[in-house]
């Protein structure tokens, strides 16, 4: 897992090299040339994740309508919704699951441009898909995946961007912008304090992450990697949903991470930390914004908000892996889990 | 809360009334006319369970796609979406929070048909729609929801089965299985069994709730309701999300509640009882299912799958009750929280 972790600037690196950024820019340019008129994600686990970062992406930057469909009701209860017009992304590591390969099937019938991001060019959702994105991370050790979700992340973020320019070719200002996240991505992971602070949840018995806008990924994210790693029940919320119900459970015996930047999201986590100390909940924030009333910071360079959550999910998956490690667990083989998921 | 709770067959009846009922056919006729291509719900914590029963409903039963947006992209980074041709639901008890109403104000300058779906006809969110449905759930005294839950539900229900029908009104097998349900639900009401099992919660220090397809905002609302009343760390995950990571962190030590009915939903989670028995975790079921591997269950009527989240919900409120009673905690007065949540 440590050795995933590191190759994520390296990952960056490889999709902004010719080949990669140029089959991204191609699929693109077909995706834009189609016009969808609203776009459909379907993932599990962490995939969700880099799915819900692309529904961010695609409803902010592309101004479309944007659904988040739950399989079940294609693959378990036969929905058959007319799809003409929408396009349909299905986000996965090993593309291997059946009921995701089905959901893009289905789609396919029913008049939809079909995705498939994947790390596995020769999966069952990459055949079922018209169009095929390769993440290109390379081959993911660990159980818990890391390099391929910061890589589904980048891969979404030159997709929706190419979109968006309408050749798939992204503006110069944009492609300088994205060129220096490698290099930021190895300073993050540079800073030790992601382990000095795992120290802290040695004896934790649940966790709190939260987040706004395009970090509400990073919460989910987050949340998931301490639960597959250190066995630590991790509950994400989004900062509104947080004060919606939620808010009653913390206290200084649950710690919380919330995620901070520094754009519009980021802004409104400052009234949710607020109320978090209010309730004297132990807050540590990750991210470009120092926000006062936390107890401890994991900083992270400051970014345009859209790019944050390449970098703001460095520190804490080393955060899970340090935590697994103190609570003498193994992060590399979590219990009970496989690398290739099959649920239908 | 437990008066809130013993209303519900009520509430339920109070809908079948010629009134209410007359008013949701009015509105269900009007969208049926309108011809939406696509549904797009909003609503925060409770009602955002209600509103996801609401999504499974309308792909499965109008085989419309579906979109859960976050209000985040439209009120905090300014997305402006084409809603041509899209019915935005917000669903809302109190039909006070601001993010809601600026939703439904942006969908409907973008085209959309918007509909609030309130306990407050008189609330910003109502009046920021162009159609509005009262749940007529009467004042609901306690913070955590509970009547206005599965008020919302069931408004949703007769709007989308009046959709369906194309004129508002319900077929006659439709109106006969519905008419069912206060009974049905008042028997529920009369089982004290969940008030036995809140003795085995005790001590616990997190807690898993599952379920699949149209029990999923079950388990959701399952596990909302025990964080906001007993301040129990409680982790809600499809039976599918369930097996892509968190299933590491069940242990003997982590109890998981397991809705489980006896249609396709219920049916998938059959895998998803075994394997968590695979991992040694304390598994009750709740609903119409009898499934192997369970400690214990808390049975509920059979009914259609659609309409088992009213019922399902009825044993997990009152457990949520008595496990804030059990732990020495006020359920009626949840620490930090406030009725009426204030998010933009």
């Amino acid at each position: 897992m440590a050795a995933d972790i590191a190759e994520q600037p390296a990952g960056f690196a490889r999709l902004l090299e010719d080949g990669p950024a140029g089959a991204i820019a191609e699929v693109a340019a077909e995706v834009a040339r189609r016009a969808p008129r609203s776009v459909l994600f379907v993932g599990r686990g962490t995939s969700d994740h880099a799915a819900l970062y692309g529904a961010y992406l695609a409803e902010i930057r592309l101004g479309l309508p944007v659904a988040s469909a739950s399989p079940s009701a294609i693959t378990l209860y036969g929905a058959r919704p007319d799809l003409t017009g929408t396009l349909v992304i299905g986000v996965s590591q090993s593309g291997g699951s059946p009921d995701l390969a089905g959901v893009l099937n289905v789609a396919r019938e029913t008049g939809a441009l079909t995705l498939a991001v994947t790390n596995n060019p020769a999966s069952p959702l990459a055949r079922a898909a018209e169009l095929s994105i390769d993440v290109a991370a390379g081959h993911e050790r660990a159980v818990a995946a890391t390099k391929t979700y910061t890589a589904e992340l980048f891969a979404l973020l030159l997709l929706i961007e190419g979109i968006r320019s309408g050749d798939g070719r992204l503006p110069a200002d944009e492609r300088a912008a994205l060129a220096e996240l490698p290099e930021l991505a190895e300073r993050v992971l540079a800073d030790r304090s992601a382990e000095e602070l795992a120290q802290r949840y040695r004896f934790a018995s649940s966790l709190v992450t939260t987040g706004r806008g395009y970090a509400y990924p990073t919460a989910r994210e987050t949340a998931l990697k301490l639960m597959e790693t250190s066995y630590l029940p991790a509950l994400a919320f989004s900062g509104a949903d947080l004060l919606h119900g939620p808010l009653a459970m913390t206290d200084p015996d649950v710690p919380v991470l919330a995620v901070v930047g520094d754009g519009p999201g980021g802004r409104s986590m400052r009234d949710v930390v607020t109320r978090l100390g209010e309730r004297r909940a132990d807050v540590v924030t990750i991210g470009a914004a120092d926000v006062p009333g936390a107890s401890a910071r994991l900083a992270v360079p400051a970014v345009d908000e859209r790019y944050s959550p390449l970098l703001d999910i460095l520190p804490l998956q080393r955060l899970a892996l340090a935590l697994a490690l103190a609570r003498g667990e193994d992060p590399d083989a979590p219990r009970g889990l496989k690398k290739v998921t099959t649920t239908l």
